[in-house]
């Protein structure tokens, strides 16, 4: 299984969620689900350190990360950073959610469920806010490091 | 939403099934959920034609597309074509599942739930056979079409 998915390349995105503290990890399981409400997905481990924030939060941010950000696809991945410090720059955004500047896009939403499956959480949302219009190409991911699109 | 995730990358799966007749199509949506056990999860439209199969069946296959597969991602998002006919190269393979030939890697789920999201589902399955030794690097799909990976 994890060398079937080695071959799979993904979009790399950043989860945020303000509980007492902003919280963010990077993920690469970001998928629209539906246009009509307008569903997106991703998973999270419940060992994940942002879990507890996410496991409560009734709005979260998700952020679709250009090529030019693999350093804050790496300190939102690093355990134990602050990786709301500089020079991560953010603001609170609708809803009370981070919303990380610099990226390509970023949506607000609203937390239907989330499904267990193993000892993950697969986390469903609804869009309320957003915008598309940052500058750059998408980040990719693929067996074990950062990469970017070919054309 | 709908311009937000034209700014996201995704790679290109197709996924099948075997009902009455062999049933298949291609998803940008498939992301690994969880090692322990091997988890992964997709999205499908109730209103595609392989629902039906896929909404009964007990396994399912995913197929992990190579750059060189682009008309093979073609041909399974194409409406009333008969995507198992020539040139599509496949057999039958584990738990009696459509495997198609060529492809970077495959693997055969078992299916553990439909979680309902809109007019979609997100199909959640467990890996119980596979094989990720095809040659190649992965198509992706990228603002209305496809592309491949820069490094």
């Amino acid at each position: 299984m994890r060398s079937v998915f080695r071959r799979h390349a993904a979009g790399v995105a950043v989860i945020t969620a303000h509980g007492s503290r902003p919280v963010g990890f990077t993920a690469t399981s970001l998928t629209s689900v539906a246009a009509e409400p307008p569903l997106i997905s991703f998973g999270i481990s419940t060992g994940s350190s942002s879990w507890p924030a996410v496991s409560e939060a009734e709005h979260i941010g998700v952020h679709i990360l250009g090529e030019h950000q693999e350093e804050l696809a790496v300190t939102f991945a690093r355990s134990g950073a602050d990786r709301f410090a500089a020079p991560t720059s953010w603001r609170r955004g609708p809803e009370g959610v981070p919303v990380l500047d610099g990226v390509l896009a970023w949506l607000v939403c609203k937390v239907l469920a989330r499904v267990p499956a193993g000892d993950h959480r697969i986390v469903l949302a609804q869009a309320v806010a957003g915008d598309p219009t940052g500058g750059g190409r998408p980040l990719l991911y693929h067996q074990g490091r950062f990469n970017a699109l070919r054309d």
